[in-house]
């Protein structure tokens, strides 16, 4: 399998990039559209375990539109072949916290675009 | 994308099963064998972030080998095509644990076989 064909890399770079941008301005509509839209879809999120497309469009629905900013580190793209990618990076939300966030997603090319079909968020724990 | 094949999803449960078989009983070997061998690769655990296939490996070597009994609760695999599945499960460990554990992995068919190209696990936290 072909590992970070630049054009496929560079593909995934503006999805990711405009999922962070929605998600950082609370653009309902855009995370809703770039997440598979599949009962099969699933996000872990810090606090809640969300199971198909549309407990993870409630939970957007619902979620607190403020103190979204955060600061992205060590975010690596790796795509294969020419349709699947995972996109893996630390953050700091907000910017000055002193913990560590890792966000995981797992993309796909589908016939409307890229999309998320799993996510994992968490925080890194002490020892 | 033909989603979950059926011999595909019986190909990802048999590694997905020998790779929680080798965890609960630390045989490092079949864990390690198990993570594609790249310095692409990585692993978010509750309590470190390990890039590369070499800082997973000893990561292994160093880990303690007691106390890794868990239950699996919820487990969702997912095959996309022939060559990529995803696998999400909630965990407790010890069985006895109030705490709810996840771990996602993101699978890749490879020549040797199927291979983690990405794991992210973390302990869900109240809200």
């Amino acid at each position: 399998m072909d590992i970070n064909l630049p054009e496929v890399v560079a593909e995934v770079k503006v999805a990711f990039e405009r999922y962070e941008k929605a998600l950082i301005s609370n653009d309902v509509a855009v995370l809703d559209e770039l997440f598979w839209q599949s009962a099969q879809t699933i996000r872990f999120g810090v606090t809640e375990n969300l199971y198909g497309y549309d407990e993870i469009a409630n939970f957007r629905t619902n979620r607190s539109a403020v103190n979204l900013e955060r600061v992205l580190i060590n975010t690596i793209i790796t795509t294969y072949g020419w349709d699947f990618a995972t996109v893996n990076t630390e953050f700091k939300r907000p910017p000055s916290s002193d913990k560590i966030g890792r966000q995981s997603q797992t993309w796909m090319r589908t016939n409307e675009g890229w999309r998320v079909v799993c996510a994992h968020v968490s925080v890194l724990m002490n020892k």
